[in-house]
Order: C-alpha cells, then structure tokens, then sequence
C-alpha cells in the first residue's frame, strides 16, 4: 500500500461524555411527551476527520477544527456533518408528529396503533395557553386568549378527549379492529417513535422548526433537542449553526445592491433599486410603500441599524 | 462528436391518450375522497429508452420492448423505471395520509390547515362497515360486526364528529389561532394534497399498499390507482408488475431445498430440512407443528398445489 | 364531497412553448459534450398551483405569482418546486461525471461499457486552455499556462489518450471482457446519461455548480442548463434564484452584529467583535489581521461599499 | 406519563464485540485496496427494539428475537434495519468506486484530487487474470485469457500506467492546477473514502454486489464486506439476509402456475401456459424453444430438481 492518507490501525469509536450523561434520560416537552437520546454516531471530530478526506492531508496543518467546521458550516459543504447520526426516541401528539415526519430524509419506526392499543394520553391545554390567531401572519398565532375564555374551551376539550376515549374503548369492547376503531381519536392524542437522522439533515430540521415561524409545539420539541442535546453533542458545529444558520442574515441580490447604495449616502438610489426591484408599491397620492418583500426588508436593515429610506 | 449512442434531434414529449383521457378526472375513493391525475412523465417507451442507454445500442436489436421491461423487472433493475413520474391530488383521511406519508420518496404539497380552515368532512363508517378484529393477524380485521350493534357505532361516530367540529368552530369564534384550534380534530378528519413520485417508487408504495395485509382503506386508494391510472398509463409495466411483484412467490433458501427434497419424493428430507432450518416445533407427544414461518411455507406449497409433508 | 379546495375538472398538461422549441436540441459543451433536454413536468404556475395548496385559498387573492414565487424561494419553502421535473440527455467526461453524480437526488442511467465498446472521444484540452493551480485556494486554478508550453502538454495528452484507446482496443481484439478491457481509459473519456431530477434539486446543483469555487468543466454544463434551459422553463423561478441564491449574501451572527457597529460608525466596537468572533489575528507586532474567516467578510464588506475597520 | 411503551431510564450505546475486535483493521481488497470499519451504531436487537415499537408491546412475548428478524426480513418490513449505521474507510479503483457511487443512500466523503495529488497507485493485472468476454452476457466475463497471451496485456497495462503518471506530474511540474492534470489519469486509480450507510440500505448494496452478475471486482469487496464485517456485527440479520435475500428464488405468477401445473403431473398444461406467458417461441419445424424468460425458468426449475416439459 503506498501514498494512502491514512495509515489504517486500530481505533476506538468516538465517546461524548456529555451526552453519555444523559443517554437514555428523557427531557419532558409539552404535559406528557419528551425527547430522549437512544444512540449516536460520531462526533465533532469525526466531522473533521470526513471533511480532511476531502479536502486532503495538507489541509490539517491549515485549520483548526473550529475554523474548519465554520468553514464547512459557511460554505455550505454539508456532506462532513452526515458522517454523525443520532438516534432519538420520542413522544409527541399525532398534531405535531405530523410536521414532523415530513423530513423525509430520516429513519422511523413509529408506535402502531394497529398492534397495539392507542396510548390513553392526549395533549391538554391550560386554561392561560390558547393562543390568538396572529392577524399578521396567517399561518401563525399572536398573544393568548384571556384566561377567563380559556377555562371553557379548556373544560370543553377535555369532555371531548373523554368522548373520543370512550367512543375508542366501546369499539374495542365491541370488537372492532383496532386499525379502524382509531379513526376519531383526536389529533392531540400521543404517539411514540424511534427517529435516527443524520446531523446534517438534524440541522436542517433543527432550522426550520426552530424558527419562530414554526408552530410552538414543535418548536419545543426542536429547542430541546438543539439545547440540550445537540449542544452537548457537537459544540463546535453547534456553535457554527448558530452563527451561520439561525443568526445569520440573507441578503438577496437586490438588497445587496440597496444596501450599497446606502451606506454610500445615496437614498435616492435605493429607493430606485427597491422601486425598480419591485418591492415597494405606489399610493394613489404618489406616497411609496413597501410590499411584504419590502418589510422584510426594513426589518433587515433594523437589525443592521439603519432605516429603510422610504419611511423616512 | 462521434460513436455516441444517439442521434440528437427534434423530438416530442411521450404522450399516453388512455391517460390524457382521464386527465384532472377524480377517481372516487371511500365516502368523500378521490384520486386524480395532475400531470405525468413519460411512458412504457420512456423506460425502455433509459433501459436501453445502460445496456447500450446493441439490444435494440435483441428484445422487444415487453420482454425488456419484464427482464427488468424480473432483475430488480429498477433506475429506468424512475424515468417516468407521475402527479396526483388526492383527498384521504388523515388517519390514512398517516400511512401514506411514510413512503419518504414523493413530493408532497399537503393543504395546510394552520393558513386555513380544516376541511369539514370526516370519514363516516356505515353500520354494516365496521369490521372485527383479526384473531389471527394482530394488525387486521376479519368478517364485520353485526349491523344492528354497527348502528349504534355509527350513530356515535357521527355525534363525536359533530362535537368535534362544534369544538373546533367554537375556538375559531373565539379567536384562537388555526393552527392550535384543530388539535381534537378527528384522525378521520379529510385533508387534500399533491402527490409526485416517480414510477419505481410507485411500484413499491402499490406493492405494499395493495397487499392484503395493508389497511383496507388505504389498499381502496392504491387500488384505484393501480388498476385505474398506473394499468392505462404504462400497461406493459404493470403487466409486467402483477407477474412479478403482486403475484410473484419468493422462496428462501430453505424453502428452494424443501422443495427440491419434496419434487423428488423425499419427504423425510423435507421434514428434516424444515426442522432444522428453525420451521417446526416439536409438541410433548413427539408431533411436529409449523411455527409462524412454517405456516406461511405450508401456504406456499399449497399455491403450488402441494402438501406440507409434516402435515400428512 | 365539501369544501375541497379544488374543483377537479378536466385539465390539460401545463406547456411552455420556449423550452418545447429546443426539446431534443443538444446544446454544445466542451469539446465533445452536450446537453439536451428529453422532458419536463410542470412549470412556474405548476409551482404557485402547489404553494396554494400548502398555503390554502386565501392566498390566491393576496399574492401574484411572482410574489409568491420570491416568497418561496426566500423562505426556503422548498417543497412546491419539487413539483417540476425535468430529463436531460447529457454527453460529459467521466472526470465531470464523477462530480455530477455525487448529487443523490437525480435518477440516473448511464451508458453502460459493460454492454457496450466505450465511446471513442475523450476531452481534449487545447494549447492555451492549461489552467494553472491557484496559489490562493488549493482547489482552484488561476490564469493560464504559456501556450508554448502548454503545446507540449496538449501533444503528450493526445499520445496518451491514443495509447490508451490502442491498448483498450488491444485488449478487446484479445477476447478479453469489455467490464475488464476499460479499466485504463482516462478519466476524459466521454459517457452519456439520462439524468431526471425535480427542479428543486436541480436548483441545489446549479448553486454549486454555477460557483465559482466549483471545477470550470461543469460550471460550463452547469450554466448551459440554467441560462439555455431553466430560464427558458420557469423564468419567475429562474429570476428568484438568480436574485435569492445566486446574487445573495449571507451574513453571520457575527457578521451582522459587526455591520450594525459600522453603520453607526463604532469602528472600535467593530473591530472587537471581530476578533471576539475569532476572525482576527495578532501578529507579534501587535497588529490585526484577518483570518481566513475575517478575509471572507472583507470581500462581503467590500460588495456593500464598505472597508473592514482593520485594514484603514 | 401513563401508558407509554417505555420505561424510559439510563442506557448505554449497544457494543458488539466482535466487531470491536476488527475496529480501523483494513480487510485487503484486490491488489491495493482495502476496507475497515470506522464506526457502527446499533446492532440486531437494535433492529428488534425498533420493530417491537412499530408491533407493540405484545409482541415481546410472541417472538423470539431470530424470528422477528426472519419476519422482517420475509416480509420486507424493511425500516427496523434503518436503525443500524456502519461507517467504513474504503479504497478501490476508480472504475470500481463508479459502481460504488451509484448508491444514492449512503453519505460519502471521498479523498479530493482537487485539494491533493492524486493517489499514486492504480489496480494491476497479473498475466492469468485477464477475463474473457461472455459469450451469453453481453455484461459478464466467462474464462480466462492463457497467461502468455495475458503477459503481454499486464505489460502494456504497466507502460500505459506508467505514461498516464508520468503526463500528470509533468502537468503538476508545469504547474497546472491538480483538478485539470488529473483529467487523463486511469480508470485504474485508486481512491479512497469514508462510506456511510445504514443496514437495510447496505443489504441492498450486498445483494446487488455480491451477486454473480455483479462485476468481478466490486463483488470482491462486498463480499468482504458482507463475510468479514457484516456477518460479525449483525449476526441474525446475516442469517436471515442469506436465506431470503442471497439464496431466495423469486418465482412469478406465470412460474407459479406453470409449478403447480407440472407438481400435479400436468405437462401439457405446464407448456400451454408457459406457451400463453411469452415464455416460448415456435421454430419453424413446429418445435419449442425458451427465450432468455424461459431459460431462466428452466434454471429456477432445475434448483428445484425438475426439468422444464419443452425440454424433454
């Protein structure tokens, strides 16, 4: 064997003491579920390791592996984070499992309710947690209901979790097939699962569900696994994904240019390229207002401090 | 350019006049749900074009057409069938989508009930529709109960749902947020969704969902799209997958040498393979009996047209 | 059936003239490649019909199709521009197709030297077309060999490619197996492939491949399928990628906290993010420099009109 | 909690000794390449643990651990061997690696010739290991070429090698840049990898290349890879995989009839159908003769022990 990369001898497989602390131990979500780590695969290093074969030998006297995962992380190179796998069991109302089996890319073995009986648990909720429909964002929710409202649609959900559990029970005593006798249980009812996914989809997950666009429920799930498993995991690339994807800021071709413009002083150009970019709308009495691309926009620029030239 | 396989030129898209026919036409499926077709790719022609790239120019001259796509099929040589895709909307239950989500290689657009109000349709079970459960199958059912006692269970079935949608119309009145308010919805509760895949992974999502130990409900909707859309668009494909695939048998290597120790007359050898191969149990009085792997081998061989020789 | 969102009727595969008037049509690259396009599903509106599904009826009244197109494709709501597909016949070397097939989420059938004699074309580079190593990045290349000197290397190619032809042919007149006889023909040898892949993926391919960082070989076919063919099939996408993707900038956490300390003129606090953010270093002389990390965020301040507060 | 599957509680990662025993020990593979196990999650009851979550807690007390698996395994249900991960080091020629590649289900870092020099070895012939063409399939070998006519091809396969690696570092002395020099180099060319894939996938993988059809040289290392490593990690799995996967015998509906047919003595019958399923031709003077379909049967029959009726 002659010029190989590696000089072939026995390992060991990568341990993480921190998350060998809290294998097998679930962190409680919502009233009953939880989020609990089964096995792993992997490391930061074992990251490292992939993306040397790639890159080549001459890269380890480069980078640190800190530079180097944010280099990966930045320039989008996603095949090293594969090489790391996490396998999870879970416990989660059918509402939300449902979001989250549309991540297509990872390996599930869910709880069956044609087996077995469906578990007596549903997600409840308190009185002060209905949450009001945002007016803003039609597929999101804004401020809660007052507590005083709350206590008769939460009265009103639990008579109706009963009435399903019940109608559920006296089509087993019937006889009826538990595949269909399941039919009219609510969506708030409980559902487990092993779930094993890579960490470069983990991270992808992670990004979406994470977002404050996501529906709460789910997002509790995401936080949990992120904080306070996948932090533990892998800090460095951890630490990257915080930087790069939840914290990072997209600027498109327009608003590059818009920006440009501006912190050269020219509002007037700015506005032409916003205008001419079709992000701003004309009122009747010539007045310029954004579009919804265009606030986005002027939240991106607050974040950077400034303000977007037509609201001024 | 020289020696290429092919002699670029104008060309047009396949098009499948069976299937044009049936076009945006839903195919109707339990009491409220449909298929239909949206769009499609390619044809029977389609696979043998891309058949024929991997085996190069030569075989023209070799196979007709069926005879390639059996060959095909018979020696899982599954990328050409990827070289054909089809788009469907379908309307289902969500206790089915459940099932049908799981098939992780489509591309799905499903009706989103956090931008918008759910659907107000549920599944309705007739009284005469409600089957028992399988004693020997712990996921399936087996005969129907009686109707007088269906009745009551449907009766029920319809009051739980009415409840339910109060339920969900009341938070709504209330202000609560979409994406909350229809977490008691029902499992039978219908949702609506695009559906893209390509013809090989079709196959495969027909071949379980057909079999009978698949759901019912979900076999109705991969009935109708077999024998309805798949059988018209690409006929000699699905010929060549019900030989192969829905009525094909498979022998495992103990069973191969059962049946050759049966064909020549030795039925001591038969048993004696059987039984060491892990298929018979042995009683107190010295009977051997089938296991669960020895019972579906006793099914085999009667599809054969013989008898299991411990059972004579 | 109630309240669907649809009204299935007969409908019509969607067509856009502008890439029906160049199907089949090979479109030249390199030397001796090409790319053609075989078929396609959906287009810009099959994308927007998918979108308003997952997003509901509402939104038909509050977006244009651009609008929601841009919305999409800003938001990383990925799943509508699965919907659309397209098959190319491409003619690459192998060297290119290494790279190309690493991309998993196509179906594939290439030209089978198994079956078939290997293609008798291999790429050829020109006298003044041998690019040099780039000292800056180690897997690029900058500028261009001394054509004199590259004429050298240009003859020894071509008595390499025919040494190697000869004793491919060798070893055929042998009798020895086409599966064996190839495994010394150049990695420049020619092969051709059907290649299907949903626009969403396609869309990942061209990122990278149009890259400037990505190899110069397929960065031609990368662009030739973008601006001869995608442009032509879903111009609105094309346009959003173009401004979103292609044109965009992504900023780190760090890197927008930075940019926020510019723009209200805090040179000082800018100049310690960065080096809190490791992206600085300290020569013996007590001077700043950036990394590699902080040289990418000079290049990044540089397209918004600004200089790094290090390097005044 | 009530009612959940579980008792959640703390665990540890499942080990497998044997396979600790080979950890980072290269398997040699053909005359310069090699395998070894990097890392691996899970193990068979890993399978077992996530199949009895899909099939309820009832099933503990039904099924032995070896025969959930051979259910499993007969019946497709194929996502409890998604749990298991294996992560391997692998060198192989480039030409092999092509095959390799064609895999979309595994993660892979392979060794850059962008960042480093190219691997400075590729794959040799010995004189009695040049294959001969097969006469009956056009994609396979059948015999070998006699050594003498075989020296003189191992010879001009050193020359050819020694030529492509003499151009390339001319090129690299010339200073063109790695990724454009290496563009002539051999199919032969070892590279190396780091291949990550999980079992249920990695089956698919072995049956597909460890079958007689597969090309001499890659069934080589997947046979290592199936006797060496997978037999030690998985052992059940292994057995089950042989038996319905490596040895099984897939029989159509046309075959099954045909079976049942001559089982109960009716030869006429037997060919009649076999005539009505395309499995026939007629000559000229009357007789019957199999196509490529009807030989194969006649080979499944005779692994069966009997003779197809046309042929007596």
């Amino acid at each position: 064997m002659s010029d190989d990369i590696s000089r072939p001898e026995a390992i060991a497989r990568p341990v993480v003491p921190a998350l060998e602390a809290v294998l097998g131990r679930p962190f409680r979500v919502l009233d009953d579920g939880f989020v609990r780590v089964v096995d792993y695969m992997g490391d930061d290093s074992a990251v490292v390791q992939a993306a040397r074969t790639s890159y080549g030998a001459g890269t380890k006297r480069r980078h640190e592996d800190r530079g180097l995962i944010r280099y990966l992380m930045r320039h989008a190179h996603t095949t090293p984070f594969e090489m790391c796998e996490l396998k999870l069991h879970v416990r989660v109302p059918m509402d939300v499992w449902r979001q989250w089996i549309r991540h297509r890319t990872a390996s599930v073995n869910e709880y069956s309710t044609r087996y077995s009986v469906a578990i007596d648990a549903a997600q409840r909720t308190a009185p002060d947690a209905w949450r009001l429909q945002s007016p803003a964002n039609r597929q999101g929710s804004a401020g809660l209901l007052h507590a005083g409202q709350g206590a008769a649609l939460s009265e009103e959900e639990s008579r109706l979790q009963h009435a399903a559990r019940a109608a559920y029970q006296a089509r087993l005593a019937a006889g009826v097939a538990r595949e269909q006798a399941r039919k009219d249980l609510p969506l708030s009812t409980y559902t487990e699962a092993y779930w094993k996914i890579d960490l470069q989809n983990l991270l992808h997950f992670l990004d979406l569900r994470m977002d404050a666009r996501a529906q709460q429920e789910i997002r509790e799930y995401a936080t949990v696994i992120g904080e306070q498993i996948v932090a533990k995991w892998v800090p460095l690339t951890w630490e990257a994904f915080l930087d790069y994807r939840r914290g990072g800021l997209v600027l498109s071709r327009i608003e590059n240019e818009l920006l440009a413009a501006l912190t050269s002083g020219d509002r007037a150009r700015a506005i032409a390229i916003a205008d001419e970019g079709g992000l701003l709308t004309h009122a009747e009495d010539g007045r310029l207002k954004a579009n919804l691309e265009g606030r986005e926009l002027e939240d991106k620029l607050a974040r950077l401090g400034l303000r977007a030239p037509w609201t001024e």
